[in-house]
């Protein structure tokens, strides 16, 4: 049993040298400029010339009006104000009226490295420098043989708030009850194995039976052993597995893009291998997906509100919250900027939970 | 005369070790959990099995969602996330899925003391603690020789705002002129009497003939001799009461809730005792009675809103102010703990006052 | 190439000993009150008995709601809370009730020198203190040879964001794009020569063709020598002067008031000479400056919420910014109250910009 408290401030650790998926690749058309918010600061993207993925801060230098305001220029951003111009590169290429050169280091817009892959378009939120590492490539999503279905889902709550409830199970009994899980007289013990490495931790649930909720009958319906694993990978990926024998495999994974200190979209992309039909499975899995998620983001917002109307956070842990307070700790190991210990034996814990 | 100048936090003393009104017994439904807010916290009420009134604060200690969000499960309030269940006393007897026991002092919910009686539920706003007094018992509420009418107003402004408000004289020529007194160029000097005690303070008018507006001509249409004392109890009641000869009886009090340093509940409880039959009693003092409290909401909204425009309070008081003071001084004592002088004489002050 | 940050508290310098519109002559009817907001603090104005335009801060007193909740009685502001009245000067004159004198230095309302000349009413915003100058005479508003219209146009955005919009020349090309200038190929370069005095600053711009949009070639549709100057007169005054030979005068005036650091109403004064009809002026010229109005208004919006999603001011200034930087030296220097430099020789600069 741990008990925690800490103000808003503190609660949310800023991973700022880290990808987070800031819009589909199908949101960005060509000759577009497209504005999303991360970590509090908007970021205007568009397509150079070649369809590349290009991503500024949305503020001109000169007079601070948004770039976006304007309009895609010859592959370049616009600014709709006195009509600055500028690259991928952050560099200012046309300055109308002006007798000198356009490109100046004070001019320059500040850009950020843009990745795009299986349909998603990633942004490393510090800007001018080299990223370090590669975006999450999302297991699944490139295989035919999976059913894969990508969605935003804007979701009240800070980046940590949304990922715990994401890969927290006692309560999809409560909140969720008939949906997936179901609080019953008959509960049986299982047990949740934990382990964290430097850059993720996993949980393991060992001796689980099929849930018995809706969503979870149909996925396998006819039954037998499951094996379910609960991951998060830093910064901000989690990921639910669930594999039914060779006949059923689900991976639920939630992007998470922290648009400020308590707001998030979850980049849900959903990868489903079964025997079903894939119509079946989207007519009847999606819209039980739907309610489970309007649920979460319920819940989530009255949190985020209730920590707001208190002005802290004053969290009583106990066993059953396996995974949130380890994620709490790579982030905000990560928000520091400490290396990862590559080398160290990962931790590992076990404990019993009543499902 | 006297002048004041405060900063808008320093204006409101916060009495916390006191009774206030948290609803009506009649809106406290069993099964039911009922959120209202008590200096800025909010609290969720509800019955246990045997039909007692609880209060705990609406923030489950596990995850900080409101316990709101849950239900009454067995005479308790059961959280809606991961359905922690929480006794009258804040004590957690049930936490599914989690294999040890439940009851732990991290786990424990915030409880406050409650009281019922003459149809009003009354909450200690210190937590954890013993009361040491009882709440106010309303004079007229319970006899049945008085028509008695209770009803809950949400009025904009700080506690002593409200409370100055509704036991101030002059006003009333003005703000309700017309209705109650009316502004007149033969205005008459009274004498008023203030007396201050160690927790209350009264106001006598001498002298004062009946009011000329409407509301008091149909409340004493034979005139006669008036008695008229306006009283302030701590922490938050008001009373005015008129009495004319043997023949009516006007109890008017207002049992004052802090919602926030801003926002006031008055719950009014109008207790009268007159030759009118009740019906019309009711039917003809009610909607003046509404239209007196709907402009004194009016003025005290604006009040609110210039105080918060200016970030200060700078009151130039005179004589004719004869307790908004007085009640100051004892609700700041009160605030800061000080013990009350009970041995000192009373405070007698006289002014003369034309109305 | 200058650049400059600033949060956003420092970058609106604050001119309190200065004359500022409050509103139209026609706006203030006789026995009404009519509450302004200048430098975010209300200020209500009547008219005495005489007819004489008064300004108080619109609080009471009293207990600090606003007078403008009462009437005009007798020439004076009444309160509508107690009734207490106040004349232009801001002596209390009527204290219902007491049986002492009104007037006394603490019961005083805060009152504005006010002047009222060409429909404009001007007040002095700092209080109870005689004014060292008199308000900027517009020119041409008095003149018959003159059409005169007067608007008032709230705007977002700090005084110097206004301003500096009001008289920058080369945003015109885009965000008025067709309206008034025009991008082009072809543009041919000109000087504008900047010209600082200790209360003043004017841009003349020499070799300049007549502008190629719409308002431009129904100004002058004969074309010709044009003469234009921008200029900006200290506390706040914009004016933009386009000459075209003898036939056409055009004096756009902009007196702008700061409602807090983030909103201004431009009291434009637009005063046109010109051999068209004045029924065709006001049918054609009219729409295109309110078009034009509105494309700033939305700029300034954006450019506003952008400097408050960063909390500071980050600008680029280049040769081209001709007079936002003086502009913003005038009044800091102002605001800090320093003594004009009267004796000075005035500060001349000359740059070339290509239109």
């Amino acid at each position: 049993m741990e008990e925690s408290s800490k103000t808003l401030a503190a609660m949310t650790p800023k991973v700022t040298r880290a990808w987070y998926v800031a819009c589909l690749s199908s949101e960005l058309g060509k000759g577009k400029l497209l504005v999303r918010k991360l970590h509090g600061l908007p970021v205007v993207l568009f397509r150079e010339t070649d369809g590349k993925a290009a991503a500024l801060l949305d503020r001109c230098p000169h007079r601070n009006v948004p770039i976006s305001c304007g309009s895609v220029v010859e592959g370049a951003a616009q600014c709709g104000y006195h009509g600055w111009r500028f690259r991928g590169d952050g560099e200012c290429v046309e300055l109308p009226g002006y007798e000198g050169a356009a490109d100046h280091v004070a001019r320059r817009a500040t850009a950020y490295p843009v990745r795009e892959q299986q349909g998603l378009v990633w942004v490393w939120t510090e800007p001018d420098v080299a990223p370090d590492t590669e975006p999450f490539r999302v297991p699944g999503a490139d295989d035919p043989a999976y059913l894969t279905v990508v969605r935003p889902m804007p979701t009240p709550g800070s980046l940590h708030m949304v990922i715990e409830n994401a890969l927290d199970v006692p309560h999809t009994a409560f909140l969720h009850g008939g949906l997936f899980r179901t609080d019953r007289p008959d509960r049986k013990p299982i047990r949740a194995v934990v382990t964290r490495y430097h850059d993720r931790v996993e949980c393991q649930f060992v001796g689980e039976a099929r849930p018995s909720g809706l969503a979870a009958r149909l996925l396998a319906p006819s039954g037998g052993e499951l094996t379910h694993f609960d991951r998060f990978f830093l910064p901000s990926i989690t990921q639910v597995e669930y594999r039914l024998g060779d006949d059923a495999h689900l991976l639920l994974h939630g992007c998470c893009t922290p648009v400020d200190d308590f707001e998030t979209i979850v980049y849900a992309v959903v990868c489903i291998k079964t025997r079903l039909p894939r119509w079946m499975v989207k007519a009847v899995v999606e819209p039980v997906a739907l309610k489970i998620f309007g649920q979460d983001r319920l819940i989530l917002g009255m949190q985020k509100d209730t920590l707001h109307t208190f002005k802290e956070a004053r969290f009583a842990s106990t066993d059953l919250d396996v995974l949130g307070l380890h994620i709490l700790r790579l982030m905000t190991r990560a928000a520091r900027g400490d290396p990862p210990d590559v080398e160290a034996a990962p931790f590992v814990r076990e404990v019993t939970m009543w499902v």
